[in-house]
């Protein structure tokens, strides 16, 4: 590899000429638009009515590349996915890039062009960038010490709130319905199998994916939706957790409803992992009003990212308020949020 | 050290229980605001007129702590000048956070208090975060391989251009006078000083400092501003070139005018660089009618981030357009924009 021509440099992140040139040759051709062309400081964007909905989110994953996706992937998706369970729609989109010393140009450009197909599929412009680099680093532990060039991506995102939504886990009550939009815990395994060297034999796939399209048909739909959150990092085990700790109410969950392939299953034993606390990045868990209920599963359903799309349980007054699994052979156990970090470096 | 008790594990980036007492215990009493605190993935914030401008910006900064700030002041200062230099009033900024697994909370907790008073300085709130762990890394230069505990953080921001406001470059005409609002070079240089280990032995300090209020002075003395922008990375020197560069005119600078402290100067020969391509953090180049030259630089000079305010220079018609710089002798030399990264990490 030619090292001045081939791959990032430490003088890429400088402000200079050679920043200019990365920025215009590399940046550009799969991410421009009118917002992001001036090229100034900050973007100026058009507004109609409702509140503005910030957020940020952060991913560090490794592998960079895994069946179904990349890291620019979860990045355009995570954020898009955060502002969506607010209830907001996606107005655009930031995109803060550190990349490593010695980061190949071919990597690069694959992540970029990912970012940008994302980008189209949510309907979400980038609007405004950075760029860092760092230098080339080994990792610390000695079964590991090859040096990895890495990316790390910061999406920060701004949504539009309608006038009207009231999503807010307060108005949570005893009856209403548990959804999720489809079969959990792809994304993390697929990270573990590839990390243990099993992925790519596996027909597993991560299920990164923008929701605000199949969110926005559950909102349209008229459906009374309480909550929802994407259970990403702590799994559904996490989301389960954080809609009883709302209105410390018990959630009620029915495993043989819980989707799950046999891919996912299957991997989940070989590596010793629980499948309810494994992240997700293509899933949203909602609670909608009990007479709601179906109105909201066929809005999943018509989606072609919910066509499995599931009530799993109910959130109850049992006491003490706590998330409680009914096995499929009808035993009752407790459902714990995720402790720390079972998977590490997973978004 | 107890590993387990005074640093940062990578189960604090899990999603878990660790993770949520990270932010409980720690996040939550520098930072908490009405915004931040219902902690759901994305804040909901107020709004009045005008449109929204949005920016993001990442800081690698090494060493985290040098004299006259912090990681944290850079990150919270950046964001906040970059919405304030397109003429938009800072609304709200995220916090992304990626901490190096070792992390002493020591360091972390000073961080953290710095980014809070910093954003209190602005009167701008923090209104959502995220974090991510990384392992532990050390650095592939053998003359450097101490393992390196490090904190990556990303800052977006939401700024709101109220109805009338006029910075565009495209205005930039001949006669346009070029403003600043003090000594140039004292970041880049007070970092590259403790780098070479004669950092806290000069009185020179990190210039980091948000201008939003400074800047907001400048619109409201009803000056004609036709473009601003901090001369960040790349210097007054790549700043300069945007300006030539907006509408191929050419910019004249006197040496002898622009500001430079005897400390900043003496670091600079000692290390052999050039004060116009090194970065600042607390400074602001604005191109204003001839007209209104006294009366922005008399606002400027009414801040106390302004009183050695001065103008530097001036938008002329001579050919071919370029940067001219004046020297003390009268003699005349050509500016460069910074081709690469003499000062790596230095934001």
């Amino acid at each position: 590899m030619n090292l001045s021509t081939d791959c990032i440099l430490l003088a890429h992140g400088g402000g200079g000429e050679l920043m200019n040139r990365l920025i215009k040759e590399r940046f550009l051709p799969p991410l421009r638009n009118d917002w992001l062309m001036p090229l100034t400081d900050a973007a100026v964007l058009p507004w109609s009515d409702g509140r503005p909905v910030f957020t940020t989110d952060s991913f560090v994953v490794t592998p960079l590349e895994f069946p179904g996706g990349d890291i620019g992937r979860l990045a355009v998706a995570g954020t898009v996915n955060d502002l969506s369970v607010m209830g907001a729609e996606p107005v655009a989109l930031s995109l803060g890039l550190i990349l490593e010393e010695g980061l190949p140009f071919s990597v690069l450009d694959r992540i970029l062009s990912s970012i940008a197909t994302t980008a189209r599929e949510a309907g979400v412009p980038i609007v405004t960038g950075d760029t860092k680099v760092i230098e080339r680093r080994r990792r610390d532990t000695p079964s590991n010490s090859a040096v990895v060039e890495g990316i790390f991506i910061n999406t920060a995102g701004l949504g539009r709130l309608p006038d009207g939504v009231r999503i807010r886990p307060e108005r949570i009550e005893p009856g209403d319905q548990v959804l999720i939009n489809g079969p959990i815990a792809e994304h993390g395994l697929t990270i573990m199998s590839v990390r243990n060297g099993i992925g790519f034999e596996s027909s597993l796939r991560s299920d990164a994916a923008p929701l605000n399209e199949l969110i926005g048909r559950v909102l349209d739909s008229g459906a009374d939706v309480k909550f929802m959150r994407d259970p990403t990092r702590g799994g559904l085990a996490g989301v389960l957790a954080d809609i009883s700790d709302a209105r410390r109410l018990t959630v009620e969950v029915f495993e043989e409803r819980v989707p799950l392939n046999a891919a996912a299953r299957h991997v989940a034993e070989m590596l010793g992992l629980d499948p309810f606390s494994v992240a997700n990045e293509g899933k949203v868990v909602a609670v909608v009003a009990a007479a709601d209920r179906d109105r909201a599963l066929n809005a999943m359903r018509s989606h072609p990212l919910g066509r499995h799309a599931a009530c799993i349980g109910q959130v109850t007054e049992s006491r003490p308020p706590l998330v409680e699994l009914v096995t499929r052979t009808g035993g009752r156990r407790i459902v714990q949020r995720p402790y720390g970090e079972e998977l590490p470096r997973i978004c």
